[in-house]
Protein backbone atom coordinates (compact mmCIF):
# COMPACT_ATOMS: atom_id res chain seq x y z
CA UNK A 1 0.00 0.00 0.00
CA UNK A 2 1.05 3.36 -0.85
CA UNK A 3 -0.45 6.59 -1.43
CA UNK A 4 0.72 8.35 -4.84
CA UNK A 5 0.71 12.23 -5.46
CA UNK A 6 0.17 12.19 -9.22
CA UNK A 7 -0.16 15.56 -10.48
CA UNK A 8 -2.68 15.19 -13.60
CA UNK A 9 -0.96 18.02 -15.34
CA UNK A 10 -2.34 21.42 -16.80
CA UNK A 11 -5.84 19.97 -17.79
CA UNK A 12 -5.23 18.53 -21.05
CA UNK A 13 -5.71 14.86 -20.16
CA UNK A 14 -3.08 13.63 -22.95
CA UNK A 15 -0.56 15.86 -20.87
CA UNK A 16 -0.57 13.49 -17.70
CA UNK A 17 2.32 11.38 -17.18
CA UNK A 18 2.89 7.66 -18.62
CA UNK A 19 3.64 6.70 -15.07
CA UNK A 20 0.82 8.63 -13.67
CA UNK A 21 -1.84 6.84 -16.16
CA UNK A 22 -0.53 3.32 -15.33
CA UNK A 23 -1.16 4.38 -11.62
CA UNK A 24 -4.39 5.22 -12.30
CA UNK A 25 -5.22 2.39 -14.25
CA UNK A 26 -4.39 0.14 -11.10
CA UNK A 27 -5.60 2.37 -7.86
CA UNK A 28 -7.88 1.34 -5.22
CA UNK A 29 -9.14 4.12 -5.17
CA UNK A 30 -8.70 7.30 -6.50
CA UNK A 31 -9.15 10.94 -4.78
CA UNK A 32 -9.46 13.51 -7.41
CA UNK A 33 -9.45 17.02 -7.54
CA UNK A 34 -12.38 19.43 -9.25
CA UNK A 35 -10.07 20.54 -12.08
CA UNK A 36 -9.08 17.35 -13.00
CA UNK A 37 -10.26 15.96 -16.59
CA UNK A 38 -12.91 13.65 -16.15
CA UNK A 39 -11.45 11.53 -18.83
CA UNK A 40 -8.65 11.01 -16.28
CA UNK A 41 -11.38 9.64 -13.44
CA UNK A 42 -12.27 7.17 -16.06
CA UNK A 43 -9.30 5.33 -16.38
CA UNK A 44 -9.17 4.32 -12.90
CA UNK A 45 -10.74 0.37 -12.28
CA UNK A 46 -14.44 -0.17 -12.58
CA UNK A 47 -14.33 -1.38 -8.54
CA UNK A 48 -12.15 1.52 -7.59
CA UNK A 49 -13.12 3.98 -5.28
CA UNK A 50 -13.68 7.18 -6.47
CA UNK A 51 -13.76 10.47 -4.09
CA UNK A 52 -13.93 14.12 -5.39
CA UNK A 53 -11.91 16.20 -3.08
CA UNK A 54 -14.76 19.20 -3.84
CA UNK A 55 -15.89 20.49 -0.23
CA UNK A 56 -13.08 18.69 1.39
CA UNK A 57 -11.08 20.60 3.73
CA UNK A 58 -7.36 20.30 3.43
CA UNK A 59 -6.75 18.74 6.62
CA UNK A 60 -9.91 16.51 6.06
CA UNK A 61 -8.31 15.62 2.91
CA UNK A 62 -4.52 14.75 4.70
CA UNK A 63 -6.84 12.53 7.19
CA UNK A 64 -8.25 10.41 4.49
CA UNK A 65 -5.54 9.73 2.70
CA UNK A 66 -3.87 8.41 5.71
CA UNK A 67 -7.34 6.31 6.50
CA UNK A 68 -7.28 5.06 3.12
CA UNK A 69 -3.43 3.92 3.05
CA UNK A 70 -3.83 2.20 6.93
CA UNK A 71 -6.68 0.34 5.02
CA UNK A 72 -3.98 -1.40 2.88
CA UNK A 73 -4.98 0.11 -0.12
CA UNK A 74 -2.63 1.51 -3.80
CA UNK A 75 -4.34 5.26 -3.49
CA UNK A 76 -4.09 7.50 -5.93
CA UNK A 77 -4.43 11.28 -5.11
CA UNK A 78 -4.63 13.13 -8.44
CA UNK A 79 -4.27 17.00 -8.45
CA UNK A 80 -3.79 19.21 -11.09
CA UNK A 81 -0.82 20.65 -12.75
CA UNK A 82 1.82 19.76 -10.44
CA UNK A 83 1.94 18.08 -6.75
CA UNK A 84 4.67 20.45 -5.52
CA UNK A 85 3.59 23.61 -7.33
CA UNK A 86 1.15 25.43 -5.76
CA UNK A 87 -0.50 21.59 -5.24
CA UNK A 88 0.15 21.66 -1.33
CA UNK A 89 1.29 18.13 -2.18
CA UNK A 90 3.81 18.87 0.32
CA UNK A 91 1.29 18.93 3.44
CA UNK A 92 0.17 15.60 2.17
CA UNK A 93 3.23 14.16 1.85
CA UNK A 94 4.26 15.57 5.32
CA UNK A 95 0.70 14.30 7.00
CA UNK A 96 1.41 10.66 5.25
CA UNK A 97 5.17 10.80 6.74
CA UNK A 98 4.04 12.09 10.29
CA UNK A 99 1.44 8.61 10.43
CA UNK A 100 4.06 6.22 8.52
CA UNK A 101 2.39 5.45 5.28
CA UNK A 102 4.57 5.18 2.17
CA UNK A 103 3.86 8.04 -0.58
CA UNK A 104 5.70 8.83 -3.84
CA UNK A 105 4.90 11.79 -5.69
CA UNK A 106 4.83 11.17 -9.74
CA UNK A 107 5.41 14.51 -10.65
CA UNK A 108 2.92 16.76 -13.52
CA UNK A 109 3.02 19.56 -15.93
CA UNK A 110 2.77 22.87 -14.32
CA UNK A 111 0.73 25.27 -15.53
CA UNK A 112 3.08 26.95 -15.27
CA UNK A 113 4.72 26.84 -18.59
CA UNK A 114 2.42 24.43 -20.94
CA UNK A 115 -0.30 27.19 -20.47
CA UNK A 116 1.38 30.28 -21.82
CA UNK A 117 2.53 27.80 -24.22
CA UNK A 118 -0.62 26.75 -25.16
CA UNK A 119 -0.87 30.58 -26.40
CA UNK A 120 2.29 30.52 -28.43
CA UNK A 121 4.00 32.08 -25.02
CA UNK A 122 7.62 30.35 -24.18
CA UNK A 123 8.15 31.48 -20.73
CA UNK A 124 12.23 31.79 -21.62
CA UNK A 125 13.31 33.06 -24.94
CA UNK A 126 16.91 33.63 -26.18
CA UNK A 127 17.52 37.49 -26.11
CA UNK A 128 14.49 37.96 -24.36
CA UNK A 129 14.26 36.23 -20.89
CA UNK A 130 16.51 33.65 -19.15
CA UNK A 131 14.43 34.50 -15.77
CA UNK A 132 10.67 33.06 -14.53
CA UNK A 133 9.23 33.97 -11.70
CA UNK A 134 6.00 31.96 -10.07
CA UNK A 135 3.96 33.00 -7.25
CA UNK A 136 0.37 32.62 -6.50
CA UNK A 137 -2.46 35.60 -6.67
CA UNK A 138 -5.16 34.14 -5.16
CA UNK A 139 -5.36 36.14 -2.04
CA UNK A 140 -3.33 38.72 -3.48
CA UNK A 141 -4.90 42.37 -1.86
CA UNK A 142 -1.04 43.35 -1.70
CA UNK A 143 -0.65 42.15 1.61
CA UNK A 144 0.61 38.78 0.09
CA UNK A 145 2.75 39.64 -2.42
CA UNK A 146 5.53 41.87 -2.36
CA UNK A 147 4.82 44.13 -5.26
CA UNK A 148 8.64 46.14 -4.81
CA UNK A 149 10.22 43.33 -5.07
CA UNK A 150 8.39 42.02 -7.90
CA UNK A 151 8.63 45.06 -9.91
CA UNK A 152 12.09 44.80 -10.14
CA UNK A 153 12.28 41.59 -10.92
CA UNK A 154 13.73 40.72 -14.54
CA UNK A 155 12.23 38.66 -16.70
CA UNK A 156 9.39 36.63 -16.73
CA UNK A 157 6.11 36.51 -14.33
CA UNK A 158 4.04 33.62 -13.84
CA UNK A 159 0.81 34.78 -11.52
CA UNK A 160 -1.14 31.54 -10.62
CA UNK A 161 -4.85 31.96 -9.20
CA UNK A 162 -4.75 35.58 -9.97
CA UNK A 163 -7.80 35.70 -12.04
CA UNK A 164 -10.03 37.83 -9.27
CA UNK A 165 -7.59 39.68 -8.15
CA UNK A 166 -5.87 41.31 -11.52
CA UNK A 167 -6.69 44.73 -11.18
CA UNK A 168 -5.17 44.89 -8.28
CA UNK A 169 -2.13 42.65 -9.07
CA UNK A 170 -1.52 44.94 -11.98
CA UNK A 171 -2.09 48.81 -10.31
CA UNK A 172 0.29 47.05 -7.68
CA UNK A 173 3.29 46.43 -9.74
CA UNK A 174 2.93 49.57 -11.66
CA UNK A 175 2.89 51.27 -8.50
CA UNK A 176 6.11 49.83 -7.88
CA UNK A 177 7.72 50.79 -10.74
CA UNK A 178 7.09 48.18 -13.74
CA UNK A 179 6.30 49.38 -16.96
CA UNK A 180 2.82 49.53 -17.75
CA UNK A 181 3.32 49.43 -21.13
CA UNK A 182 4.76 45.63 -19.98
CA UNK A 183 3.13 43.42 -22.65
CA UNK A 184 0.92 40.75 -20.46
CA UNK A 185 -1.39 38.35 -21.44
CA UNK A 186 -4.07 35.98 -19.22
CA UNK A 187 -4.63 32.40 -20.39
CA UNK A 188 -7.55 30.74 -19.74
CA UNK A 189 -8.13 27.18 -18.82
CA UNK A 190 -4.98 26.24 -21.70
CA UNK A 191 -4.31 23.58 -23.33
CA UNK A 192 -8.29 22.92 -22.46
CA UNK A 193 -10.78 22.74 -25.47
CA UNK A 194 -12.47 25.73 -24.73
CA UNK A 195 -9.49 27.19 -23.34
CA UNK A 196 -8.91 31.59 -24.33
CA UNK A 197 -6.62 34.37 -24.06
CA UNK A 198 -6.17 37.75 -24.12
CA UNK A 199 -2.82 39.90 -24.71
CA UNK A 200 -2.22 43.45 -24.15
CA UNK A 201 -0.24 45.54 -21.97
CA UNK A 202 -0.42 45.63 -18.16
CA UNK A 203 -1.92 48.75 -17.12
CA UNK A 204 -5.16 47.47 -19.51
CA UNK A 205 -4.96 43.50 -19.01
CA UNK A 206 -7.42 43.05 -15.92
CA UNK A 207 -10.21 44.99 -18.65
CA UNK A 208 -8.95 42.43 -21.34
CA UNK A 209 -9.40 39.54 -19.41
CA UNK A 210 -12.75 40.64 -17.66
CA UNK A 211 -14.98 37.78 -19.45
CA UNK A 212 -12.20 35.12 -18.96
CA UNK A 213 -12.99 31.79 -16.80
CA UNK A 214 -10.66 29.82 -13.95
CA UNK A 215 -8.39 28.51 -14.27
CA UNK A 216 -6.32 31.62 -15.98
CA UNK A 217 -2.75 32.67 -15.10
CA UNK A 218 -1.25 36.05 -15.99
CA UNK A 219 1.88 36.08 -17.34
CA UNK A 220 4.09 39.91 -17.14
CA UNK A 221 7.03 40.01 -19.52
CA UNK A 222 8.44 40.71 -23.01
CA UNK A 223 7.83 36.56 -23.86
CA UNK A 224 4.64 38.16 -24.22
CA UNK A 225 5.13 39.58 -27.62
CA UNK A 226 7.23 36.80 -28.96
CA UNK A 227 4.00 34.98 -30.07
CA UNK A 228 3.71 37.29 -32.86
CA UNK A 229 7.04 35.77 -34.04
CA UNK A 230 5.53 32.39 -33.20
CA UNK A 231 2.77 32.98 -35.84
CA UNK A 232 -0.03 33.77 -33.22
CA UNK A 233 -2.00 36.70 -33.78
CA UNK A 234 -2.28 39.60 -31.13
CA UNK A 235 -5.68 40.16 -29.27
CA UNK A 236 -8.00 37.44 -28.24
CA UNK A 237 -8.08 34.27 -29.47
CA UNK A 238 -8.83 29.91 -28.57
CA UNK A 239 -5.75 28.35 -27.43
CA UNK A 240 -6.92 24.67 -27.39
CA UNK A 241 -3.82 21.90 -27.78
CA UNK A 242 -6.44 19.06 -25.99
CA UNK A 243 -4.94 16.08 -27.21
CA UNK A 244 -7.10 12.71 -25.70
CA UNK A 245 -5.61 9.60 -24.23
CA UNK A 246 -4.07 7.10 -25.56
CA UNK A 247 -6.30 3.46 -25.30
CA UNK A 248 -4.00 0.99 -25.18
CA UNK B 1 3.44 17.11 -41.78
CA UNK B 2 4.35 18.85 -38.66
CA UNK B 3 7.39 18.98 -36.17
CA UNK B 4 6.17 18.44 -32.69
CA UNK B 5 8.45 20.10 -30.18
CA UNK B 6 8.00 16.99 -27.43
CA UNK B 7 9.47 17.58 -24.11
CA UNK B 8 10.83 14.29 -23.07
CA UNK B 9 10.87 15.45 -19.02
CA UNK B 10 13.23 15.24 -16.91
CA UNK B 11 15.05 11.91 -17.47
CA UNK B 12 13.08 8.77 -15.93
CA UNK B 13 11.41 7.55 -19.35
CA UNK B 14 7.95 6.97 -17.38
CA UNK B 15 7.67 11.01 -17.28
CA UNK B 16 7.05 11.77 -20.66
CA UNK B 17 3.25 12.86 -21.62
CA UNK B 18 0.94 9.97 -23.14
CA UNK B 19 0.53 12.66 -26.00
CA UNK B 20 4.66 13.00 -26.29
CA UNK B 21 4.72 9.19 -25.95
CA UNK B 22 2.28 8.75 -28.52
CA UNK B 23 3.66 11.00 -31.23
CA UNK B 24 6.87 9.50 -30.74
CA UNK B 25 5.41 5.79 -31.56
CA UNK B 26 4.27 7.31 -34.85
CA UNK B 27 6.46 9.74 -36.10
CA UNK B 28 8.53 9.80 -39.80
CA UNK B 29 11.61 11.18 -37.87
CA UNK B 30 12.98 11.67 -34.26
CA UNK B 31 15.97 14.31 -33.56
CA UNK B 32 16.63 14.23 -29.53
CA UNK B 33 19.21 15.60 -27.50
CA UNK B 34 21.96 13.37 -25.89
CA UNK B 35 19.74 13.70 -22.34
CA UNK B 36 16.72 11.94 -23.96
CA UNK B 37 16.44 8.69 -22.23
CA UNK B 38 17.29 5.87 -24.59
CA UNK B 39 13.85 3.62 -23.63
CA UNK B 40 12.24 6.72 -25.14
CA UNK B 41 14.20 7.38 -28.48
CA UNK B 42 13.74 3.02 -28.43
CA UNK B 43 9.66 3.93 -29.21
CA UNK B 44 10.23 5.18 -32.35
CA UNK B 45 9.11 3.24 -35.35
CA UNK B 46 11.51 0.85 -36.68
CA UNK B 47 11.76 2.63 -40.09
CA UNK B 48 11.89 6.07 -38.34
CA UNK B 49 15.04 8.35 -39.31
CA UNK B 50 16.64 8.56 -36.27
CA UNK B 51 18.73 12.03 -35.57
CA UNK B 52 20.92 12.32 -32.29
CA UNK B 53 21.20 16.41 -31.85
CA UNK B 54 24.93 15.86 -30.27
CA UNK B 55 26.98 18.11 -32.16
CA UNK B 56 24.58 19.78 -33.84
CA UNK B 57 24.67 23.64 -33.68
CA UNK B 58 21.37 25.17 -32.79
CA UNK B 59 21.06 27.06 -36.07
CA UNK B 60 22.17 23.98 -38.16
CA UNK B 61 19.43 22.41 -36.10
CA UNK B 62 16.66 24.63 -36.83
CA UNK B 63 17.36 24.55 -40.52
CA UNK B 64 17.28 20.75 -40.17
CA UNK B 65 13.96 20.81 -38.60
CA UNK B 66 12.68 22.88 -41.14
CA UNK B 67 14.27 20.45 -43.90
CA UNK B 68 12.83 17.51 -42.28
CA UNK B 69 9.21 19.17 -42.24
CA UNK B 70 9.34 20.69 -45.92
CA UNK B 71 10.22 16.76 -46.72
CA UNK B 72 6.35 16.17 -45.35
CA UNK B 73 7.55 14.27 -42.66
CA UNK B 74 6.26 14.27 -39.36
CA UNK B 75 8.85 14.94 -36.76
CA UNK B 76 9.11 14.98 -33.07
CA UNK B 77 11.85 16.90 -31.89
CA UNK B 78 12.50 15.23 -28.30
CA UNK B 79 14.15 17.32 -25.87
CA UNK B 80 15.13 17.14 -21.91
CA UNK B 81 12.44 18.42 -19.77
CA UNK B 82 9.72 21.49 -21.00
CA UNK B 83 10.74 22.78 -24.67
CA UNK B 84 9.60 26.23 -23.04
CA UNK B 85 11.66 26.62 -19.75
CA UNK B 86 15.60 26.48 -21.07
CA UNK B 87 14.83 24.56 -23.90
CA UNK B 88 15.38 26.51 -26.62
CA UNK B 89 11.99 25.20 -28.24
CA UNK B 90 11.10 28.82 -28.79
CA UNK B 91 13.86 29.34 -31.46
CA UNK B 92 13.09 26.21 -33.37
CA UNK B 93 9.08 27.33 -33.34
CA UNK B 94 10.36 30.85 -34.76
CA UNK B 95 12.50 29.14 -37.34
CA UNK B 96 9.96 26.81 -38.42
CA UNK B 97 7.65 29.76 -38.43
CA UNK B 98 9.62 31.76 -40.66
CA UNK B 99 9.81 29.07 -42.89
CA UNK B 100 6.07 28.38 -42.49
CA UNK B 101 6.14 24.66 -41.28
CA UNK B 102 3.23 23.54 -38.90
CA UNK B 103 4.70 22.89 -35.65
CA UNK B 104 3.02 22.40 -32.28
CA UNK B 105 4.62 22.13 -28.60
CA UNK B 106 3.90 19.01 -26.62
CA UNK B 107 4.88 20.39 -23.14
CA UNK B 108 6.98 18.21 -20.70
CA UNK B 109 7.68 17.41 -17.14
CA UNK B 110 10.62 20.23 -15.65
CA UNK B 111 13.38 19.43 -14.13
CA UNK B 112 12.13 23.00 -12.05
CA UNK B 113 10.18 21.25 -9.38
CA UNK B 114 10.06 17.11 -10.55
CA UNK B 115 13.87 17.03 -9.73
CA UNK B 116 13.84 18.86 -6.39
CA UNK B 117 10.91 16.31 -5.52
CA UNK B 118 12.57 13.24 -6.77
CA UNK B 119 14.93 13.93 -3.64
CA UNK B 120 12.09 14.99 -1.10
CA UNK B 121 11.60 19.37 -2.06
CA UNK B 122 9.00 20.74 -2.61
CA UNK B 123 9.53 24.31 -4.18
CA UNK B 124 6.64 25.47 -2.93
CA UNK B 125 5.44 24.60 1.16
CA UNK B 126 2.66 26.04 2.94
CA UNK B 127 4.05 28.49 5.35
CA UNK B 128 7.67 27.94 3.94
CA UNK B 129 7.06 29.46 0.45
CA UNK B 130 4.75 30.35 -1.76
CA UNK B 131 6.91 32.44 -4.81
CA UNK B 132 9.65 30.16 -6.96
CA UNK B 133 12.11 32.21 -9.64
CA UNK B 134 14.00 30.17 -11.95
CA UNK B 135 17.49 30.93 -13.65
CA UNK B 136 20.17 29.43 -15.33
CA UNK B 137 23.53 29.06 -14.50
CA UNK B 138 25.28 27.92 -17.10
CA UNK B 139 27.20 30.63 -17.84
CA UNK B 140 27.42 32.20 -14.08
CA UNK B 141 30.27 34.25 -14.07
CA UNK B 142 28.71 36.77 -12.42
CA UNK B 143 27.67 38.93 -15.77
CA UNK B 144 24.88 37.17 -16.24
CA UNK B 145 23.26 36.68 -12.94
CA UNK B 146 21.88 40.00 -10.87
CA UNK B 147 23.14 38.90 -7.61
CA UNK B 148 21.89 41.39 -5.67
CA UNK B 149 18.40 41.03 -6.97
CA UNK B 150 18.66 37.43 -6.56
CA UNK B 151 19.82 37.72 -3.28
CA UNK B 152 17.25 39.46 -1.87
CA UNK B 153 14.45 37.52 -3.62
CA UNK B 154 12.11 35.39 -1.48
CA UNK B 155 11.12 31.98 -1.49
CA UNK B 156 12.70 29.25 -3.72
CA UNK B 157 15.23 29.79 -6.00
CA UNK B 158 16.30 26.86 -8.80
CA UNK B 159 19.49 27.18 -10.68
CA UNK B 160 19.21 25.27 -13.72
CA UNK B 161 23.00 24.26 -15.22
CA UNK B 162 24.81 25.69 -12.39
CA UNK B 163 27.07 22.38 -11.31
CA UNK B 164 30.28 23.98 -12.80
CA UNK B 165 29.58 27.10 -11.46
CA UNK B 166 28.25 26.80 -7.61
CA UNK B 167 31.01 28.22 -5.93
CA UNK B 168 30.45 31.49 -7.66
CA UNK B 169 27.18 31.10 -7.43
CA UNK B 170 27.03 30.70 -3.81
CA UNK B 171 29.65 33.24 -3.35
CA UNK B 172 28.03 35.99 -5.68
CA UNK B 173 24.51 35.30 -3.32
CA UNK B 174 26.20 35.55 0.12
CA UNK B 175 27.88 38.28 -1.01
CA UNK B 176 24.73 40.01 -2.31
CA UNK B 177 23.60 39.83 1.66
CA UNK B 178 21.76 36.19 1.25
CA UNK B 179 21.95 34.39 4.81
CA UNK B 180 25.07 32.26 4.23
CA UNK B 181 23.30 29.41 6.25
CA UNK B 182 20.26 29.47 3.75
CA UNK B 183 19.20 26.11 3.48
CA UNK B 184 20.67 24.87 0.14
CA UNK B 185 20.50 21.07 -2.06
CA UNK B 186 22.24 19.94 -5.10
CA UNK B 187 20.44 17.36 -7.35
CA UNK B 188 22.30 15.47 -9.67
CA UNK B 189 20.51 13.49 -12.38
CA UNK B 190 17.41 13.55 -10.29
CA UNK B 191 14.37 10.54 -11.24
CA UNK B 192 17.51 8.72 -13.21
CA UNK B 193 18.22 5.65 -11.17
CA UNK B 194 21.95 6.92 -10.85
CA UNK B 195 20.28 10.03 -9.28
CA UNK B 196 22.08 11.72 -5.89
CA UNK B 197 21.57 14.58 -3.78
CA UNK B 198 23.38 16.52 -1.26
CA UNK B 199 22.31 18.96 1.01
CA UNK B 200 23.73 21.89 3.51
CA UNK B 201 23.92 25.13 3.54
CA UNK B 202 24.63 27.69 1.31
CA UNK B 203 28.31 28.59 2.19
CA UNK B 204 29.00 25.01 2.15
CA UNK B 205 26.89 23.92 -0.94
CA UNK B 206 29.83 23.91 -3.69
CA UNK B 207 31.74 21.91 -1.47
CA UNK B 208 29.37 19.19 -1.07
CA UNK B 209 28.49 19.03 -3.94
CA UNK B 210 31.97 18.36 -5.80
CA UNK B 211 31.22 14.65 -7.03
CA UNK B 212 28.19 15.30 -8.50
CA UNK B 213 27.64 14.79 -11.58
CA UNK B 214 25.69 16.93 -14.57
CA UNK B 215 22.88 17.68 -15.49
CA UNK B 216 22.52 19.00 -11.69
CA UNK B 217 20.10 21.77 -10.21
CA UNK B 218 21.04 23.91 -7.50
CA UNK B 219 18.35 24.60 -4.85
CA UNK B 220 18.52 27.47 -2.63
CA UNK B 221 15.84 28.11 0.28
CA UNK B 222 13.75 26.95 3.33
CA UNK B 223 11.91 24.70 1.48
CA UNK B 224 15.20 22.19 1.46
CA UNK B 225 14.77 22.01 5.18
CA UNK B 226 11.06 20.58 4.71
CA UNK B 227 12.44 17.05 3.58
CA UNK B 228 13.42 16.26 6.79
CA UNK B 229 9.43 16.45 7.28
CA UNK B 230 9.16 14.22 4.25
CA UNK B 231 11.22 11.48 5.63
CA UNK B 232 14.39 12.06 3.42
CA UNK B 233 17.66 11.77 5.97
CA UNK B 234 19.88 14.67 5.60
CA UNK B 235 23.26 14.59 4.09
CA UNK B 236 23.96 12.74 0.61
CA UNK B 237 21.54 10.22 -0.81
CA UNK B 238 20.23 8.88 -3.63
CA UNK B 239 17.06 9.81 -5.34
CA UNK B 240 16.14 7.59 -7.90
CA UNK B 241 12.24 7.16 -9.42
CA UNK B 242 12.31 5.84 -12.29
CA UNK B 243 9.66 4.38 -13.48
CA UNK B 244 9.62 2.92 -17.10
CA UNK B 245 7.57 3.30 -20.00
CA UNK B 246 4.43 1.27 -20.11
CA UNK B 247 4.42 -1.24 -23.08
CA UNK B 248 0.72 -1.22 -24.68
Amino acid sequence: MTVFLVGAGPGDPGLVTVRGLELIRSCDALVYDVLVAAELVEEAPDDAILISRESVRQDELNDLLVELGRAGLDVVRLKGGDPFVFGRGGEEAEALTDAGIPWEVVPGISAMSAVPASAGIPVTHRGVSAQVTLVSGHSASGADLDFAQLASTPGTLVVFMGLGHLSAIADGLIAAGRDRNTPAAVVSRGTLADGRSVRGELWDIARLAADLASPALLVVGDVVAVCSRLGYASGSESVSMRAGVARS
